[in-house]
């Protein structure tokens, strides 16, 4: 039957992980090729996970203050080139618009890759006094960076994300706001998508183009493989430096703001897959599922099946994000289409049931059966809500015990090499602060540095992995997406 | 006292309507302009506005049965190419990508001015069967047309938008479907943002490029010209064939989808503003009202006050999208402040509210006045609501007093001229169908047919206001934004 080609094997994870992921993203419907160079077109299961996610780091962001605008998704040229590490970083990858309308532009305008110089343009303008600090900006949208090799959800050449832009009086309160919202997305990670992270600072070499710091949350895939899942910037005043953001303060004096930004993207849909997904398919935390429940009737045509879980549907469908799958597709057919699509709980209805007046509810994450009276509907749903708390919790526990299971710590470089070729993890090893020893790892070892962790501070040595010199910065190495 | 500048009186509409809609725009921070033609940004106060629109529509969407997604924001030239009619509409106005990263791209891309193209491109792989039928997806971004007059809110290069784009199994579905979409947006623009709407098709000559049919829907501004406020269209199988979508029906046979596309924009919130506003500055109906109440304490240092107008706050902050403003300004300026926001009632507590455990409320719209007891907060609430909920029918009923008074009929050129000239608003005249008498009365008075109205039928002549000849087409002429 070719309508039940959504349900075939996909590639075991253990054998081909690449393609593991790319089934899924196919196979449950997440997204889909377009004809344009590495655009993805995200579809409306995919799109339902995004939403969920945007929403929650939304009320997330009001709850901190900050409040939503919108830029131009263009920059002129001279714009882009105020500051001057900023453009160096982003003008190898970006898109130009050279004709609009019928004519030749007098100046090219690029793409957004990310917002920051319009952000200080705007600022340039509206900040005069102290009364008008802080500035605590956020702005949904999506932008575009001209990538060599993409991957759905990990690297496309367009993106959707958020991005923060702040401007404050001073680097205290700019420094505490880059780590409040490193705060908010270890915050999202763990609670909403239960994906444990590392948070962490980055090495002078990784950070973003015109920042002094940059924050990072980090998390381990199935694979092993580190991903960053979001970044949190402080640039002290050196954009504002560029763009002339002066104010004046109580005392009549005039200075510069300082400011920050940080961004999360689609991406965390393809750390979702990748942290939490099995050979059988996507499995979704609840709080990050669409659909939450699906009731599946089984011997749909036995008296009074259909009826029983329609009736069950109607009852407590308010309550909960929850579907029902009336159609003609066999029950098998539709336990594996569920389970690729990650639903955390499925409830079975069949004659037996119906007798009974109970239900079988089965959870995506364990495989578990929990029998329940469905004579009651409030029960149930309250039975149905417990359950869906526990499989959130147990997800989290799974990947938190998963992770801390792939550090591993590296004293000397003969550990650290054989650690980064066969124990996909983070290494936990020393270093001196030297970039040339950090670029050393990366050309023998294929790892970077992911970040200088935040709560850790137990040394693994006294000297640097790479060069054998003192060395009192333990850094998280990996390989990574 | 520089930083009351806000409060500086606006141009009167009587004086220069254009004037007092982009001081409205700027000083109710609407949004700033940009370093990017023809580009704004939309601030804080404006793109609240745009949140709540926002999430209606996607709440009447959903509930319509409609799913989001995301399409590339980029159209290889060779795609937009593929149906005639949209190409030809188009392809004059839009932005050219020609470099991406450092080389310079084989095939250019164009900035998405609309999606059909590509929904119709994702379609044609994903339709095979009946079963897969209907299609009902939305998309909320930002596209770029590129304007040579520009204007906030109404005319800008980018603009942000919701674009919806069905494919159904025939002809009268898919009618339906436009006809239901329309609907919808009727239903937002009256009971959600106050604005009475007329419902109608556009002629041939105003139709969007590539669509059997479009409807729009129509309002009348302060000044008495109109605003194409949404759009739905029809498409029949048009695009279908020229994209190759095909399904297999019930009986194995093969045909065309039909389609839909329908959309609203930003272009909204200039509807509000010159719907409602008034030489005051910017009127919100409370639905549409990023604040709905503001506090303001009156003799703010006497005794007591200050700490009124808080606890007041706080005991009914939850249940009202509510502020306070206990800044140093004086009240003089926050009323005026506030008026110029549109915030729809004010609440004042001085000295003798305090003492008497009362509120005096006043209207935005009206000006009046309304003492209220605070002792009990529920009541206070239940007495707010209920005002706000006249505020919102009354706005209505004010626009659409207004709007019937600007509808009027001309039967013969003379008439029709005379009425363009003296007269802004719509003119109801009859029309043979003629595209030359269409196009000669656009040549004469500088109106345009906003459309052949469904709810109003009664003749206004026998003949063509234009040529004399026989007509049986009632149009709504008016002079546009």
């Amino acid at each position: 039957m070719a309508r039940d080609k959504n349900v075939e094997a996909i590639t075991n994870m253990e054998d081909d992980f690449a393609r593991w992921y790319t089934d899924i993203v196919k196979k449950a419907d997440l997204c889909d090729y377009s004809s344009v160079r590495g655009c993805m077109i995200i579809r409306p299961y995919g799109f339902a996970i995004w939403e969920l996610i945007r929403n929650e780091l939304d009320r997330l962001f009001k709850k901190t203050g900050h409040e939503n605008v919108y830029m131009p998704m263009f920059i002129p040229e001279s714009l882009l080139q105020r500051e001057k590490d900023h453009v160096d970083g982003f003008a190898p990858e970006v898109a130009w618009v050279t004709h609009g309308g019928e004519g030749k532009l007098a100046e090219r305008l690029c793409v957004r890759p990310t917002s920051e110089t319009l952000f200080c343009e705007h600022y340039a303008n509206i900040i005069s006094s102290y009364r008008d600090l802080p500035k605590l900006y956020n702005q949904w949208c999506s932008v575009v960076r001209w990538e060599k090799t993409t991957r759905p959800f990990l690297r496309t050449t367009e993106f959707l994300w958020q991005e923060g832009h702040t401007a404050h009086a001073d680097a205290e309160e700019a420094l505490a706001e880059t780590e409040r919202m490193l705060g908010v997305y270890a915050d999202l990670c763990e609670r909403f998508l239960a994906i444990p992270v590392v948070k962490g600072r980055k090495t002078e070499r990784e950070k973003f183009a015109g920042a002094e710091r940059t924050y990072s949350v980090e998390s381990i895939m199935r694979d092993g493989k580190a991903l960053q899942t979001a970044t949190s910037h402080y640039f002290g005043d050196g954009f504002a430096k560029a763009f002339d953001i002066t104010y004046t303060d109580k005392d009549n004096r005039t200075a510069h703001v300082h400011q920050t930004s940080w961004g999360a993207t689609t991406r965390l849909i393809g750390a979702l897959i990748m942290v939490h997904g099995d050979n059988s398919g996507l499995k979704l935390p609840p709080l990050a599922a669409p659909t939450q429940v699906v009731i599946i009737p089984v011997a749909q045509h036995k008296e009074g099946v259909e009826d029983a879980a329609r009736n069950l549907f109607e009852m407590i469908k308010s309550d909960l994000r929850i579907d029902i799958d009336l159609s003609d597709h066999s029950p098998g057919w539709k336990f594996s289409q569920y389970e690729m699509k990650g639903v955390p709980l499925r409830v079975e209805i069949g004659p037996r049931e119906v007798e009974e007046n109970s239900v079988v509810m089965v959870r995506r994450d364990t495989g578990e059966k929990i029998s329940a009276s469905s004579v009651d509907p409030s029960r149930l749903v309250a039975a149905i809500r417990a359950i869906l708390d526990e499989i959130q919790s147990d997800m989290f526990n799974e990947a938190k015990k998963f992770l801390r299971e792939r550090i591993y710590d590296a004293a000397g470089i003969e550990e650290f090499g054989g650690t980064a070729e066969n124990k996909p993890g983070f290494i936990r090893a020393m270093w001196c602060g030297n970039e040339a020893c950090e670029a050393e790892l990366k050309e023998r070892f294929a790892v970077t540095s992911r970040c200088l962790p935040f709560e850790d501070n137990a040394a693994v040595a006294e000297t640097c992995v790479c060069c054998g010199k003192p060395a009192d910065k333990l850094v998280y190495w990996g390989k990574a997406y």
